[in-house]
């Protein structure tokens, strides 16, 4: 499996991916899921994939060579129409590859993030599907995740908001990506991090974290130390409180009510022997 | 869908469920998921359901009525004989529904957590699957979770072990829950939670949460509040510290290299018009 999330903020972009790949817990290996795409000064995309390896690599090779020289990540004159190369890239690879993986009972499964920015135009971030469709992100939805994606979101959902400053946002994917470590063996280090700023135009953020890595090895032990500390200054509940109004003890119910609690009880229990 | 967890510690056991049922978007509404079996003084037996609403309510149908004299939740000699018969309560619907459910193209889906204490015995639990069969929480793998189970378990791995008291495992409960409630529209309110002490061997502790639970409502507020305080004092990564090493930058490759971070450019950049 893969985790990789993206966030689109007012101060640009961020993009985190971990390397794990599996075909059965027997056949785990390391493959990353961030290709950028790069013309300093022009654009910045970033493309990170979820899926089947097979179609994602296929994907990725496909934008990179770009072949079509009027229709190219290199030439897309806005983000809309890069995220629809990306698609037509998807839909190529389906009619290549679809049928065959049918013949084999395997479904086309991919899912990819895309976004980035070209000169003239906002910092923009889509998802886009196996059907080579995309949705974009908005302030009100402003991130996007693949792959293995309940571990980490609960952590994204209480903090992430436009107007968090990249360093807050690269830092929370990192947290994310730290919850989804410890809960799915499935994802693995070393994880790949690109914070964009909006309007520079070039990549001047990347880093590849792996077991070594300062920062994330600090976030690591004093995320889970403090959150063990306020979790212990949280009060434990109180059974036996003033107002037991907050607290109603079960009733016992001597009849099964469906769509209550039951709390069935043997009314012959005195007959046991 | 639904979300249930339940613990086995070294003080006793903590069951929660919510109660949010659904065929469809267009059709939610409320069905709780926890029952209750008691003798007191003589056993205390817990049962949490996730899956389809028919099947866990057939099994709890069987199981409440205990109609064979010989061998039910209210005979049985101790807590695997029970997780037995629970298996066999799954395994009688099966026989009963499942050609009717696959003929209308339904899976015969139901997940079953089922602790307690039987007099003379510790206190058990137990992951009763939809083919019946069951497996037993260990020391090392004290807790169970079934339907929407992934938003919830970052922070149970992170806190919970059998050593944990009751208090703060039930916050650790209801913090998970919390978390799940946030980020899946398909779990919701109320909530059952129950706490049984080891050789209580009677419903001492059981709490219907609704949105008015003062408790609840302060682990929500507190919980997501001291998360983003800690998440503020952790330091943003710094991209320019002195030791570059622990932030490397992407080196620039011409080639697309399968394998590593891809950074495509475009050579012919300059013949762009």
């Amino acid at each position: 499996m893969t985790y990789c999330v993206a966030m689109r903020l007012d101060a640009g972009l961020v993009f985190l991916s971990d390397s794990r790949t599996n075909a059965g817990v027997d056949a785990i290996s390391t493959a990353r899921k961030m290709t950028v795409f790069e013309e300093p000064g022009d654009r910045v995309m970033v493309l990170l994939s979820a899926g089947n390896l097979a179609i994602s690599q296929s994907v990725r090779q496909i934008l990179a060579e770009g072949r079509d020289e009027k229709r190219s990540l290199w030439t897309a004159r806005d983000m809309f129409e890069a995220a629809s190369i990306v698609g037509d890239a998807v839909r190529q690879v389906h009619k290549h590859d679809a049928h065959a993986l049918r013949e084999a009972g395997i479904e086309f499964n991919v899912s990819l993030i895309f976004g980035g920015q070209i000169h003239g135009e906002r910092a923009r971030l889509f998802h886009v599907y196996a059907a080579g469709n995309f949705v974009e992100a908005t302030p009100e939805n402003c991130y996007f995740q693949i792959g293995e994606a309940k571990y980490g979101k609960p952590i994204i959902d209480r903090l992430v908001e436009p107007s968090l400053p990249l360093g807050e946002a690269a830092k929370c994917a990192l947290v994310s990506m730290d919850s989804t470590l410890k809960s799915n063996i499935s994802v693995g280090l070393p994880l790949d991090l690109l914070v964009y700023e909006t309007d520079s135009l070039r990549v001047t953020r990347f880093v590849s974290i792996d077991e070594k890595n300062a920062y994330f090895r600090m976030i690591r032990d004093t995320w889970g130390h403090r959150l063990r500390q306020v979790f212990g200054e949280i009060n434990d509940p109180e059974w036996d409180a003033a107002a037991p109004a907050e607290f109603p003890l079960a009733r016992q119910n001597e009849n099964d009510r469906w769509g209550q609690p039951v709390r069935a009880s043997r009314e012959r229990a005195a007959t046991r022997d």
